[in-house]
């Protein structure tokens, strides 16, 4: 049987602010990407979204570290060196597991949050210098990024077990990178279209590009969000549809 | 043979800042307070201070929470609730023990920073909370406390093994907690008459308090600082002093 | 005519966060207390805030300071030094005047944001240190501060114009001052018997405290807020009540 | 009478951090550029330099807006929006403006710190956002940018007065903008050649570049460091040889 994960960003409220709707995404996914106090997150949320997260039962765990700018919700793009970028995997992943170890779970993996993500899309340094540090600190965490691009490729040297990520709701280069969300086009809206794509990359390993090419894609894990009424909405049709289709969800 | 433990808040470098001669000062103690980035420290500087400590070999390494004030160095007393101190424990605790993950070395005590601790002095629900955070974490972590008062008492009554500190260069009232800093009187400046008072503590458990009577204390652990040449000779002194009256230092 | 004031805070999202709906608040309101950036807001917000403020014309635009807290949105009592109040002071009002002046608008007045606020009520030297800075920073600023209480109290022995402040949604204590949010009956949550508070104390002068007695009361200006259906409809209630009893909404 | 400024960064220090020798440096030179806590500084900080400045009379104060990076002191290159710059610039600029007002002193100029200050050699519509920002905030302040580049060119477009900056102890590539310091011979640091280099840059507006060849460079303000003994050193030689050399030390 087909089987993809399902993951979305979490534990992002901070303080006095709230942002998304946790525990009602937690139960319809198979993955949380879990912030760690850069980008969003302070420990008092961290805390309550690894308890949501272990007594739903069945979402895996995993860090989301980024870069320090919580005005930019890490968002923007920070020159780093890449020993710092390596210092603050480490500080972040091992704040998350801090709460982990108290709660009695395991964390699973890792996905980069936001500019720390895409910056791998161009940078193979910092996406080795990522993959290398996740394998230095837990060599059983699975790194997860952008499907077959550099930081899956990096972590697959690293010797990491990796988990290619795909975008329901993203347009795709002609290379396989995600048009960015500056340009016309780069979110795709319509949700049957989406979903349509997003079953495709599953059992075909195919997606359009803007170009109208059919690039080659692996599908892993899909990435949705749990912000608003209807991103929540898009979430319950993708999983009835994945359903239909016979394709499984489960942890990666 | 009379052990004694000598330890110093370390890792309170931040990005371009530096405060401390944490290369001098960690062969000359047994015990290593590391920052963890609340009142002090990133995550570079951290990784740093744990290779350091891991490459001298001797010295225990234990975290050094605090509250989330870089701008008061921790020193600002701060009214959080008690499931957000327990939250700001876990964290970062959490975070040293990333990076001592990545080194191979194992945490072996926590000493809250600054207002935190000094706010036990008391507070006994905010001591019992850090006692129960502490124990949550990992029981077998040593908890660090002034000398007979409430936070030791409660990492007792967690089941935690503790540490009773003493002060070389701080006077005592007559209940025992240290002279605040704002008094008259409430650092012992003179080297050998400080020197003097901790070989009486870790010999005879006694010190005379500042209203002159001669109260009860037991020394685990002799709190020493590394930032100055002054401290520093200071210290020299003071493991001279304590060698030739045959107390050994020791990591407790 | 009897005249009141109608104040709320604003300008609090930061970031990727949103809080309130200040663009429908601001109408209704005849002066905002715009966040400064430490307890909550970041530049970008405050341009943003004081464009809306200025657009809408007839609300009066002042500053509200806090303790350095965004993770605890101001409201954790700090044990800052009086020096460190100043400077706090100083530095929060000199960053809303920058976007003022490039906007074209003036400042009004200054209010202290949460925790700053509340530790007034006992700390007659802190009540002097804010009322000081203000008069140092611009004696043309009025301050606000809890009615009767020390803030207004020591404004006016500063030389400044001061407005007392009365809430609608909170019980007082036999002393005038605020019932803490801790204890149970802190919030009136009945509209209409705020409602009727509210016009009695601008009326009468008078107030029932908690204890059943009437104290006295001046109100030149009511506390309304601005975040969620509910208050904005709470707002829109007492500005009918207010008008139906002859009493004119107008900045102070 | 040739005349030059000398200009050097301060107010650098942050809570119990200290950089720099303000008080040592500030008779030295005619212009301060005071941290407005983003990369450094903080209320208290900028109030003490404030008044140092006041006191000591002759020279002139400036801001030195950042990119909000504190752990980088605003040395990493952070990818903001034309209008996040924009509102960083009014709110720095605002909060120093506190404090003059305060001191009853004016601010006289605007220079960008670190990376903020470097990203303007290649992008000529953040020169551009800086100029318009400054103007839009006080058409009376003066602009100071690298020496016949992007920053001072803006400046000049938006109307402001402008002034060109040259570097003592750093290389100039044939393009006129700074030799990286991660490049090999960035640094000038034979005291002799600098000081030489910086007197023929004023008097005969010309300077030779790592290339070998003589370049146009025009020499309104010099600037110096002020953290360190050797820096200070230097500083009192500049200030040796410029008198020698008929030129005066004034501040623009």
């Amino acid at each position: 049987m087909l089987t993809v994960d399902l993951n979305a960003d979490l534990g992002e409220s901070y303080g006095n602010y709230t942002i998304g709707n946790d525990d009602e995404i937690i139960p319809l996914i198979s993955s949380a990407n879990v912030a760690c106090g850069f980008h969003a997150s302070d420990p008092s949320v961290m805390q309550k979204t690894v308890e949501m997260i272990r007594e739903n039962g069945s979402t895996g765990i995993g860090a989301h570290p980024a870069y320090p700018d919580l005005m930019g919700f890490g968002r923007r793009y920070m020159e780093l060196s890449m020993p710092e970028v390596r210092s603050l995997i480490f500080y972040q992943l091992g704040a998350l597991d801090g709460f982990c170890r108290v709660a009695g779970i395991e964390m699973n993996h890792v996905k980069p949050h936001g500019a720390l993500y895409n910056a791998t899309f161009e940078d193979k340094e910092l996406a080795k210098t990522i993959a290398d540090a996740v394998k230095d600190y837990n060599p059983k965490l699975k790194l997860m990024g952008l499907s077959n691009q550099n930081l899956v490729k990096a972590g697959e040297e690293a010797g990491l077990e990796v988990r290619h990520e795909v975008f329901a709701d993203r347009a795709y280069e002609d290379d396989g990178t995600l048009v960015s969300r500056r340009k016309e086009g780069a979110m795709i809206t319509d949700t049957s279209l989406a979903v349509e794509r997003v079953i495709r990359m599953v059992r075909e390993g195919k997606v359009e590009s803007t170009g109208g090419r059919d690039i080659d894609i692996r599908a892993d894990s899909i990435c949705v969000h749990g912000d608003g009424e209807k991103a929540l909405e898009f979430v319950k049709e993708i999983r009835k549809q994945l359903s239909e289709n016979g394709i499984e969800i489960k942890t990666m």
